[in-house]
C-alpha cells in the first residue's frame, strides 16, 4: 500500500523558506510569483497500514505539529 | 493560479533520510514499513503562470537534477 504524507507549513506560520524562493523566482523570469510554501512530501510504501498508526506517525514523528500541519493520501 | 512542485529524489538514487525515516516507523509500531522516500512539496501562488518558465525554474531553482525529479502540478 502506497502512503503519501505532506507535510506543510501552517498558514499562520511565517516561512522564510518560502519567501527566499518566492524572491529567486521573481528573479528568475517569474515576477508573478505571489507566495510560496515550502513543506515536505514522504512516500511511504507499507504491508497492512493501521491507518490511526500512520496519524500517530505523521504527528509525533513527520511533523512538528507546532509550526507544520499535515496530511495523509491513501492511494 | 495554485500550482505545486513535487521534487522527489530519483529512484535510482540511494535517500538515506527515507531509510533513517522507515527504521524510525518500523520502531514506532510500523513494522510493516517498507520503503521511505522524501522529498519537497512547493505550494505556489502565481499570476499568469508561464508553463514553460515554471519547468525552467522546476529544473534550475527548485531541484537538482542529478539525483532529484520533478513533478508540476496545475491546479
Amino acid at each position: 500500500m502506497k502512503v503519501k504524507v505532506i507535510v506543510m507549513p501552517k498558514q499562520s506560520i511565517l516561512d522564510p523558506q518560502g519567501v527566499a524562493v518566492r524572491d529567486a523566482m521573481r528573479h528568475h523570469g517569474l515576477p508573478g510569483a505571489k507566495s510560496v510554501r515550502v513543506g515536505r512530501m514522504i512516500e511511504v510504501e507499507v504491508d497492512g497500514a493501521d491507518e490511526a498508526r500512520l496519524h500517530d506517525i505523521a504527528r509525533d514523528l513527520l511533523s512538528n505539529p507546532v509550526i507544520e500541519d499535515y496530511q495523509i493520501i491513501f492511494e
